[in-house]
C-alpha cells in the first residue's frame, strides 16, 4: 500500500500535505541542525529521486521524532541538508522482538522487511539444530529493516542483534521478557487465546515480549522440550497449516500488534 | 518452518510417520484409483525428488481428503500412481477470500503463496484507480497457490478468480459476504476489535467473509468513500504503520484466522 515497487526502491510519490521521501539518519535532529549524507545516499537522492537544492525530505533517527529537512547542497561527494521543523514527535514502539532461525537470502530479506513494517523493536537471529544457514549478513538485514522503516512511517528502526545459538539465547535471555514460541508440533495454545489472556492480565502494561520462529523443518523435539520448560516461554499455535518460517514470523507479529500492540492506532495524517 | 528452500521447490524431507511429498491433483481419489501425472510433474518426481516405483506420495484434490499413493511406473511420458489409503478426511476450510489489487511480479507471487498458506478459499484480483499493473498472470498465481497448499498441509487450493474492476466487484458482490476493507486512510476500526465483535455476535457461525487490500499508493479517496457506503463493507485498521500491500494481506489474513478462523486447530500429527 506504499509507493514502493517490487525492487524495493524508495517512495517517490508525494505524500499528501507532507514530504515525499523519508530517510533514517544516525545524527541528532533539532531545528537548524546541518546533516551530511554519505555518497550512496547522495547518489540516491540525486540520481534516483532527482531531488536538488530546496527540495524537502523527512528525517528520523529513532530518538528525536520526524523532521522536515531542506536540501541545501548537492555535490558529487555528498548532500548537505538542514533540519527545519519537527513534523511528528517521537512515540514509543511496542517492546516486541523477533527471534528467528536464519533462512535463505530472499526469505531472510523479507523477514527483516516485514518485521520492520510490523514494528518489531529488535531482530535477533538464532541458530538451531536444523538451521541450514551457517552465517547471517547483518548489514543486509539492517539495510532491509531501515528501508522498510522509511517506507512504513516508523520513527525508529529495529535493532539487529548479533546471532547466537539457541543454548546461548536461553542462557542470556532477560527473564522478564515473555517469549512466545511458535510451535507447529507438540502442545501449544492458540496465539489469539494467549494474547487475549495477556491483555486481560496486564491491560496497558503488556511488558517486554518476543516471538520465536524456528527454521525450515521446525525445531528438533529436544529443543522444543527444553524451550517449553523455560519459565518465560509460552508455546503458541498458528493454526492447522504448517507455515513457512517467514509466513509464521509475519503472522505472529501481526497478531501480537493487532491484539496487544498498537493495532488501534492510525497512520499519521499527511 | 517447512522443508522448502527459497527457490520454492517442494519438500523432500520425510515427514515423521507419513509421506514425503504431497501433490495436488484434479482427479477423483478413492482406494485403488489409478492416476497419471503429466510430463512436468513426472519430471519433477523423477529428476528432482528422485522417486521411483514403490515410493509413496500424498495426494489431495480439495474434495476427497488426503490419500497415500504408491508410484507404479515411471516412464518418459509420465508417471502412474495408485491411491492406497485415506490418510486424512477432507475438512472444510474457513470461507475467507482475499481480494487484492495486483502488484508487481515478485510480490504478487508472495501474496498468492501466503494467502494459500493462511487458508484463503479464494484469491480475487481487483483493478483500482491507482493499480499500476494492467494484467495478471492467473496461471502463475494458481501455480504459486498450489505449491504453497502442497507445502502447508492444506487439503484444498484457493480458487483463483477472474480479475474485475472495483466497480464490477461492488456490483457483483454476494451481499451476505462480509468485506473487511484494509484502510490506511479515513475512519477505520482496529481489525482485532472488529473480529472480536464478529465472534461475539456470530459464535461458531462466522459466515462468509473477505479481506480487501488496495494497491501500492492505497485507494483513491473517492474509492474509499464509495466502498465505505456499501452495507457489507467494514473498514479495518492495521495499526499506525503504512504496510506494503503484501504485508497488509498477510497481516489481515493471519488476524482473521487467529481470532475467528481455524487458529485453534493444530497441524496434523505425522
Amino acid at each position: 500500500m506504499t509507493d514502493t515497487d517490487s525492487t524495493g526502491t524508495h517512495s517517490t510519490g508525494m505524500v499528501a500535505g507532507g514530504v515525499a521521501t523519508r530517510l533514517y539518519v544516525d545524527a541528532p535532529l533539532q531545528a537548524g541542525a546541518e546533516l551530511a549524507l554519505d555518497r550512496d545516499r547522495a547518489h540516491y537522492l540525486k540520481q534516483v529521486l532527482r531531488l536538488g537544492p530546496g527540495d524537502a525530505v523527512g528525517l528520523f533517527n529513532g530518538r528525536d521524532g520526524e523532521w522536515r529537512a531542506r536540501i541545501e547542497e548537492v555535490a558529487r561527494r555528498g548532500v548537505r541538508l538542514r533540519a527545519e521543523a519537527l513534523t511528528r514527535p517521537q512515540a514509543p514502539d511496542a517492546d516486541l522482538w523477533l527471534v528467528f532461525a536464519p533462512i535463505k537470502r530472499q526469505r531472510i530479506d523479507l523477514v527483516a522487511e516485514k518485521a520492520s513494517e510490523l514494528g518489531a523493536a529488535a531482530i535477533w537471529p538464532v541458530f538451531t539444530e536444523r538451521t541450514a544457514m551457517t552465517r547471517v549478513n547483518l548489514e543486509r538485514l539492517r539495510a532491509n529493516a531501515i528501508e522498510a522503516a522509511e517506507q512504513t512511517e516508523r520513527l525508529s528502526v529495529p535493532e539487529i542483534r548479533e546471532p547466537v545459538t539457541l543454548g546461548e539465547l536461553a542462557h542470556r535471555w532477560p527473564k522478564e521478557r515473555r517469549l512466545l514460541l511458535c510451535a507447529e508440533a507438540g502442545d501449544a495454545r492458540p496465539i489469539a487465546s494467549v494474547l487475549q489472556e495477556i491483555l486481560r492480565e496486564r491491560g496497558e502494561a503488556i511488558g517486554p515480549a518476543a516471538i520465536l520462529v524456528g527454521p525450515e523443518g521446525g525445531f528438533a523435539s529436544a529443543e522444543l522440550d527444553a524451550l517449553s520448560k523455560l519459565p518465560f516461554v509460552t508455546a503458541v499455535g498458528l493454526g492447522p497449516r504448517i507455515l513457512r518460517a517467514d509466513t509464521a514470523a509475519v503472522a505472529a507479529l501481526a497478531c501480537w500488534q493487532a491484539i496487544v500492540g498498537d493495532g488501534a492506532r492510525r497512520p499519521p495524517q499527511r
